[in-house]
């Protein structure tokens, strides 16, 4: 596997996130960025689902990925192997990213070429939602293992979504849960989320991921240049 | 399902989270309560664990669980009806329990005639390793579907828990996840934890687990008689 750039970035001064974060998602617009900012718990799938989505897209964008973690490079490494610029960020035990650490992370992946930027946020689905890192998007990665209460019991990462992926539906059989109630829980918690079945290993479903993904893209972009 | 009591903690006030957290560990010896705090990501399956621990001691030791959430109480009401004394923590949006947030639930749950206290931590694998909530002994469940790699990336997590229990065995044929890579994993971030492969579903590995918490119990029970 390649070595990969890894940046410690520091927790931010700014107590106004909020205004960080639309005045980061304003200049990325400007530039033609578009931010996915892509969260889940641990373990649910979101290298297996990026890995993916970049071989879906490589040819049709230009890619930046940014790997968030506590510690390691496992996934960053991972993500490399795909071909796609990538930087590891290193939060310093930081169980979440705000604005002005994503800004941090854009400025050492250098964005200078990139259509898609995309940010894999710490696996936690308490404390990333309840920081807007200025992302033009919302992702979250629900697999099928973790059950089908969790918008139950973590109402705010469903609600701020604009795309919650099911994924894992290969193992469907060997497990309780009901993909019905399960949409029926996160429309409780918003009612214009995309739910979007997926299987990352098998590549099921991301086809449709990719699409809406690209179309969101390439409207941000028109958006831009009017 | 029976109705359960809910009780909305209050973070606490307190800067000096270690010092409230020893103190609660020796009101908590004197009393001849034992509290274990077990932690896990949003489904790992916590609350099926419990509900086998439950039937396996419940002849035993008087048992008292507080389950912590964000928000619902439906772990709550499963518990409920293992007959074991439980109340519902709301953390207000918290992502973890520090030791007053520890104190006012088992105020709340009323541990008089407790000999077990088990809080279910928040479903997070990052803020709760920080906090010591002044616990006799932390234990931690990962679940096969999240993958073998989780002690490289969420370290904190892995060196503060005495036991690790690997749930989700029934399943490892669909999954790639390999036993003596994540033991490795685990030992490299804590050489003295036990490590318990189980299944709460269909009970393999449980005995070996609640012998283990028997013991603990009882071993704390007799230094605090001394």
């Amino acid at each position: 596997m390649k070595e990969v750039r890894i940046l410690e970035i520091k927790q931010s001064v700014f107590a106004d996130n909020d205004r960080q974060a639309e005045d980061l998602r304003k200049e990325l617009k400007e530039k033609g960025v578009f931010l996915l900012n892509l969260m889940s718990a641990p373990g649910s799938g979101k290298t297996t689902t990026l890995m993916r989505t970049i071989e879906a897209l490589k040819d049709t964008l230009k890619i930046g990925v940014m790997e968030a973690d506590i510690d390691s490079d496992v996934d960053a490494k991972t993500i490399s192997e795909s071909g796609a610029k990538v930087i590891q960020l290193h939060t310093g035990g930081m169980c979440h990213l705000d604005a002005q650490m994503t800004r941090q992370g854009l400025e050492g992946l250098d964005t200078g070429d990139v259509e898609l930027a995309i940010l894999e946020n710490v696996g936690n689905l308490v404390c990333p939602a309840e920081f807007d890192t200025g992302a033009s998007k919302n992702a979250m990665i629900l697999s099928v293992p973790e059950g089908d209460d969790k918008p139950l019991k973590y109402p705010l990462m469903f609600s701020v979504c604009d795309v919650v992926l099911i994924n894992k539906i290969d193992v469907l059989p060997y497990f309780d849960f009901d993909m019905e109630k399960c949409r029926e829980h996160i429309r409780m918690r918003n009612p214009d989320a995309k739910i979007i079945p997926i299987c990352a290993r098998t590549g099921e479903g991301i086809e449709e991921w990719t699409e809406w993904l690209k179309k969101e893209v390439k409207e941000s972009r028109l958006q831009a240049a009017e």
